[in-house]
């Protein structure tokens, strides 16, 4: 039997789009002599549809799509992802179902039983778990057919506090009893550099413990936030990688399950270089954000520091240097270098620029409110002020030649508060926000691995917000390595103050980092949303109360 | 026996604030004679902690302040809520308990089973349902002790698309069983005008149900977006209401059992006004955002609408004149009494205000992008700018003297885009976020109820931004009747747009409003935290994809 996995970027609500593309991909395995075409789970509205899903004629858009995609199914049998109407009367509304489809019939159904309501999945929100199991047989091979967290009932947490078996039932388990021949699962599992490594064992080790293949079918590309890696696996009976597609492509790949079962000496492993695969997610982010939004043209401010530099790289990749744009705003703070140095990076690049001096709004700030501040000591109000001007600056552009203001802010800045709202905390999209400031600079060094196109002293140069004279970040903050480090334990693996404490950092920086976080809630909470590439970035997957005490 | 009614106001995280609140409230009631004293659902940590439920140290904090608090019931017990560990290896790792502490004594521990996990509730992200039901008894009495949700297995929904009936168990079906004689429900049940008969219902009904006494005890006050009504009842055994609590009043309250058991005639149902709890709602949410975050003063700007001046007033309500600071900030677009009508309204609230022209920045602005703007007509990108210039000079208020600017933006213009990111959107809090334009002029008039504070030509006058000449809201939306009817359907019951056009609406209006609620998601993501006052507010109560195309 000859199988398919369709890896594929759905638009969420865009079912013509999807339907357009599940039906290609039907189209062109079938003439290869394909049997069976897996699609990732909830293709249909693509995913995450979020509170979309309350909406009855939501759904009722997406049973359509499914009949239609069946009535395509000609000789050939494929497997969608859809939500379905829970029919009993007690209950969530939904099942998050894998419909498996041919001849314009609904073959078999089966629905989610383990669903994700953690990080940034909330999927008891909308549906009814499965408590009932039973597989399915296509020209003789039984098939336990899977989505996504149905085969994660044991997995490994980066907060050691939550139990590695989050659920009292295994799917697996229980479908394991009708002795099936083959696993499928269904996904649509966003990146994290950290779990990729992880991500391979839930899946292998599934299939050496049942001793049948697995053949996975994740969904990539970005739908705001969420980057979806790809990476969809075939794995043989021995629990070893037989294959594995490309990260953040968009593939259709055929092959043949005895070939599979016959195999005993998989492919090479190959491992990634998290950063290369941070590098390839933030592109994709980008590009997907922008497409799927209708939007082509993007304008960020370049400011002389690496951050605005690593976005507009990443930017002039995911959406070609013509469609970028920045603005060098030098204020009288400015160090002369700032403008140099980023008039070579836009060169190297081929971006357009403008250059724009800030003095003149910020002296009918500083005027206006003479009256109002008088005798008073200029402190963080006339440095926000500055950062506000650039915002109304880069705003003004995007408004006038609809573009969107990608906001160059990283982890380490958001974690601590280390910016302005309304001015350098604007934007559409947080390109680098979930990027802690030591790794944008691995970043930068990525970028240029084949020639310098950051220029060094970009990198080189100690951070600064240019915001008063001779401003140095390290004036408020740690060292960036230190701040790092115990940021990534305080927010990625929740450990409590004494145990970062006890790893031999200062008690006076801990508490103060940890004070920072806490107290800057109200911030984040009006940040544009953030490219995910960790397992706890800002925002929908970390809710934090803005009016508490801890 | 005595009971005691705890309807309290918790800081959440705020372990020492929280437990001196308990302690004394039995001291209190101890002395008087009570045997029983009830606080709400979650009351040791504060509803809702979010995501400090993911942090072990957290939980360490909350069994400690349990424990302490356990030891002080000295010839008395308390009923308390706190998170608990789940020591089962597999499942969530807490549970949301209800703990009877006496002697220093954990007597009994039941279980939260029905976690609500829709609109702003996401309790299953954190807890483990409970499967098993027991009772207690003390002097006597067998008691039915259940937590919010637990009774609310039955309930309306205003999506009809939502089951009435959400859950497979019905907790109090199987503590029936029991024969219990009182059935107790502690909750933290947050305030929307929509659901204060309904919520009356549930309770009475159930009451009814099993022939015995209900008596509930919610929090109350504000914690950011949600606003905890109170209004904890005492419910007889035919169903009736025995006594109510105030709305949004921090109150302790004993009463004899004994006289609940002999009552037949019920205190007669009193009735709300749903402007006047919007109201009473509107400024608990304001006072408690400033108390609990540490802010005295507040800053908002005044234009002459009438939303900003339902806002001052609201603000001076809450935070006292003294505490409320004003600007007036008129354009060259601004009518002149504009100015005049927002002093008439400063005085007569007697807060303070400063008329700043915004032209020197303005014309700052237009001049330092001349070159880049020539010869392009002026569009939105100017209206913005003025926007801009505003929250610029609001903020730097805030910075400058340690206020936090108040957020003046309606719902409806929320819902459609009718506002400037950075700009208008700005603020710490947007108090009248959840209430549509025409609920704003009700508010106006319950403000204006014994005397004229706001203007009557503020009320009256057509709505309009002012940010070119002769501007009028209605140049871009529908009249606000129509518009706020086809928002609340589409919103708050989130019924498909063929239905709206159905009950009258003309098609290319429903069409043209819904595409802007949902092109409008990205403006929204970054407004501040909105009061919540309805069945379904904008923030984390109603989440959307951003890309989507729908």
């Amino acid at each position: 039997m000859n199988i398919t996995i369709a890896q594929l970027n759905y638009h969420i609500g865009n079912f013509e789009y999807n339907k357009d593309l599940i039906c290609s991909a039907i189209e062109k395995t079938r003439s290869e002599g394909s049997h069976l075409v897996i699609f990732s789970e909830l293709c249909i509205p693509g995913y995450p549809p979020l509170d979309l899903l309350d909406r009855i004629d939501f759904i009722a858009k997406c049973n359509t799509t499914v009949s239609e995609i069946a009535a395509f199914c000609k000789g050939i049998t494929a497997i969608v992802g859809s939500p379905t109407f829970n029919t009993d009367p007690e209950g969530k509304k939904l099942y998050n179902s894998a419909l498996v489809l041919s001849e314009g019939k609904i073959l078999f159904r089966t629905n989610k039983a383990l669903l994700p309501t953690y990080d940034i999945f909330d999927e008891y929100r909308y549906f009814e778990p499965e408590t009932n199991f039973s597989i399915f047989s296509i020209k003789g091979i039984k098939i336990a057919l899977t989505i996504c967290e149905d085969l994660w009932d044991e997995q490994p947490f980066d907060n050691k506090f939550e139990k590695s078996r989050l659920y009292t039932v295994s799917p697996m388990d229980e479908l394991a009893r009708y002795s099936p021949d083959l696993i499928i699962n269904m996904s649509a599992s966003p990146f994290s550099y950290t779990k990729v490594e992880a991500k391979k064992k839930i899946f292998t080790s599934k299939a050496a413990k049942h001793g049948i293949p697995v053949v996975t079918a994740n969904q990539t590309g970005a739908n705001t936030e969420l980057i979806f890696d790809g990476a969809s696996m075939i794995i043989n009976g021995e629990g070893k990688i037989y294959l594995q597609l490309g990260y953040f492509d968009e593939t259709v790949f055929t092959f043949s399950l005895e070939d599979v079962f016959a195999s005993n000496s998989p492919s090479p492993e190959f491992r990634h270089d998290p950063v290369s695969l941070i590098h390839k997610a933030l592109v994709t982010g980008i590009r997907d954000y922008f497409r799927k939004t209708g939007f082509k043209k993007c304008i960020a401010g370049l400011s002389g520091g690496i951050d605005s530099a690593v976005v507009t790289c990443l930017a002039s990749e995911a959406l070609g240097p013509e469609n970028v744009k920045v603005l060098l705003m030098p204020s009288r703070y400015s160090s002369d270098n700032s403008v140099s140095d980023s008039i070579e990076l836009v060169r190297n690049l081929g971006v357009e620029y403008e250059t724009i001096d800030i003095e003149k709004p910020f002296t009918a700030f500083l005027e206006t409110l003479e009256p109002y501040f008088r005798n008073l000591e200029a402190d963080v109000t006339e440095e926000n002020i500055q950062a506000r001007i650039r915002a109304i600056l880069l705003m003004a552009f995007a408004n006038k030649f609809g573009s969107i203001l990608l906001n160059t802010s990283n982890k380490s800045e958001a974690a601590v508060g280390y910016g302005t709202l309304y001015g350098d905390m604007a934007g559409g999209l947080a390109v680098i926000g979930d990027v802690y400031k030591t790794d944008v600079y691995r970043l930068s060094r990525e970028i240029n691995r084949e020639k310098e196109i950051i220029p060094v002293k970009i990198i080189t140069k100690p951070p600064s917000a240019e915001l008063r004279p001779d401003q140095l970040d390290t004036d408020s903050l740690p060292e960036y390595g230190i701040l790092d480090s115990i940021l990534y334990q305080y927010i990625e693996l929740q450990k409590p103050a004494d145990e970062i404490i006890l790893d031999g950092y200062d008690r006076s920086v801990v508490d103060r980092v940890i004070r920072l976080i806490n107290y800057n809630e109200y911030k984040r909470y009006q940040a544009p949303p953030v490219l995910r590439i960790s397992s706890k970035s800002f925002g929908d997957g970390r809710k934090m109360p803005i009016v508490a005490k801890y």
